[in-house]
């Protein structure tokens, strides 16, 4: 294991972005949700990730020197095109202005074209919802997720996310794919010879299985049932055909195959619940919470990876040689 | 059984409300929405439920002749106050404007407050979405579902409802409870003698059962684990705390127990897919609707629905005889 800063990962993560073609803006954004991803114990999307988003800029499929436009189409409405480059960019160009539209109009929409999400979604909300806005985020992937009573993966995994500020905390924020476990967890039960628990897939003829490898040739199942898969159906929806962006079983057919994410779209919603509901929301929300956090075993999403963030920014972080090595190989 | 049309059934619930202090107007929204139910097959929310609604107007927790106020708070944001009535009589005062911000701004945020919420939640949006216009609705309930990993109620079964709209077809709706039943099956299965699958509840001390009366007593659990419980926990904030109405555990402990919903509130979002994405979203969603259709096993949600009220609306429908009997002896 090597020992890292937060700074000293964020600044292997950025140089490894320029030495490949990445403009200093962009190489910045995208390190810092990467490292932010490490130092949350989210290791699936932080510097383990990075060689995918350097094989996607080396296939020419995401421009690292892209430049986002940002638009406002009706007062409430915003646009922006990624200019084919990863999410960070996209979101840093829009972030003012979405927050001043929803402070100021209490609502914002923001259509996100022509980008590659790579990272996880809370990064996207998490310094929204920090200005006392709520928020939701959706985007759609590779079809992976069958949906409820088929047989064939339709759906990509279709995360949302959710959050809501807290005015003396780190909001609370859920961030969840809509399919029973993470694609990455069916891959490392593969690799490693483990069985999955029922529910979690089917094969290739639609029969339930618990292999993992006839998982990965068939279909995930959404969490939930039908209900999941209604959520799977809607993210669909959302982050497609609503902001103009392409479906995931579209992205699938134009994308060059160099395991990365396909191009697709992402829906932001910021609300604020002062301009909408009033002053009491903060003292309400955190009685929920309180009533929450007071059952043993319940705790608030987002919780766990506050605790490892603080741990991490205080103590640094350990990586394995074997991720440090392959970043420093590509440089 | 009796046989009634679509017109007779209105028209008996109609009366009944009317014969029970309703305002004519209020009464005709709330029996339309009421009978509607019935002919979609949902007898749960059908006439079964029309004793539910006269003892909550002779108790004197709802207003029958509430008069909605709808008012807009910035270009995209309205508020709705129930003045105490049913949630249909207020959805029917708002809706116009609610399409025509939606068309204009491209988005339109609702909070509806003060409100009496027995009825299905897909019936609020159906007639936005007939509009071209994609939308979701949320509300909240006494407390019934334990947060995941906890042992008490606190969650209401806070359903959430999500419509996309149909260019040459009846809208896609989806409408679920964020547990993994209705609390109706478990009363059901209780009365009946019948156990329930695993899963579904837990008892007064935390535990697993499969015993609906030790499940009444307890909690029921949320749909898909942590995920689920996730969504329960976004419902309670967007229709409390953020348009500034009660959470499920206030709105029981104000409420007079007469069997009926608590006062709540509800939140409506609704966005306009040609002010957002463009032209192109019809075409895009129906690929992705036929491509559902097309698994074996696979449907849309609120497709049998739709073929009940077929069915109902040319047909007629058969409505048990208690049922019928009960509704005239409260005339």
């Amino acid at each position: 294991m090597a020992h890292f800063s937060f700074q000293e990962a964020t600044d292997l993560v950025y140089n490894c972005f320029v030495a490949n073609g990445c403009s200093g803006p962009n190489a910045l954004q995208t390190a810092r949700v990467v490292a932010l991803a490490e130092a949350d114990g989210c290791a699936s999307h932080g510097l383990f990730r990075v060689p995918g988003y350097i094989r996607s800029l080396r296939s020419g499929k995401v421009s690292g020197s892209a430049v986002p436009q940002v638009s406002l189409k009706a007062p409430s409405v915003i646009q922006v095109n990624g200019d084919g480059g990863f999410a960070p960019p996209a979101h840093h160009a829009a972030r003012s202005l979405v927050v001043d539209t929803a402070k100021s109009e209490g609502i914002a929409v923001v259509g996100f074209v022509n980008i590659y999400h790579f990272s996880a979604l809370w990064a996207d909300i998490e310094p929204i919802c920090a200005e006392n806005l709520c928020a939701f985020a959706f985007t759609s992937y590779l079809p992976a997720v069958a949906p409820a009573g088929g047989t064939k993966a339709l759906f990509g995994t279709n995360p949302m996310a959710f959050g809501w500020p807290r005015t003396h905390a780190l909001p609370m924020i859920f961030d969840q794919a809509s399919s029973v476990v993470a694609r990455g967890e069916v891959m490392l039960a593969a690799r490693d010879g483990h069985t999955m628990a029922e529910g979690v897939g089917i094969d290739a003829q639609g029969h339930p299985t618990t292999d993992p490898k006839e998982i990965l040739g068939g279909a995930m199942l959404p969490f939930g049932g039908y209900k999941g898969s209604a959520i799977a159906l809607m993210v669909e929806l959302l982050a497609g055909p609503l902001i103009g962006e392409v479906l995931s079983f579209e992205a699938a057919a134009i994308d060059n195959a160099d395991g990365g994410p396909p191009r697709g779209g992402e829906l932001l919603l910021v609300l604020s619940p002062d301009r909408i509901g009033g002053a009491d929301w903060s003292t309400q929300s955190e009685k929920l919470f309180g009533k929450i956090s007071e059952q043993p075993g319940a705790r608030l999403p987002a919780d766990r990876r506050y605790s490892n963030r603080q741990r991490s920014m205080q103590l640094g972080m350990n990586i394995p040689d074997s991720v440090v090595d392959k970043i420093k190989d590509l440089m």
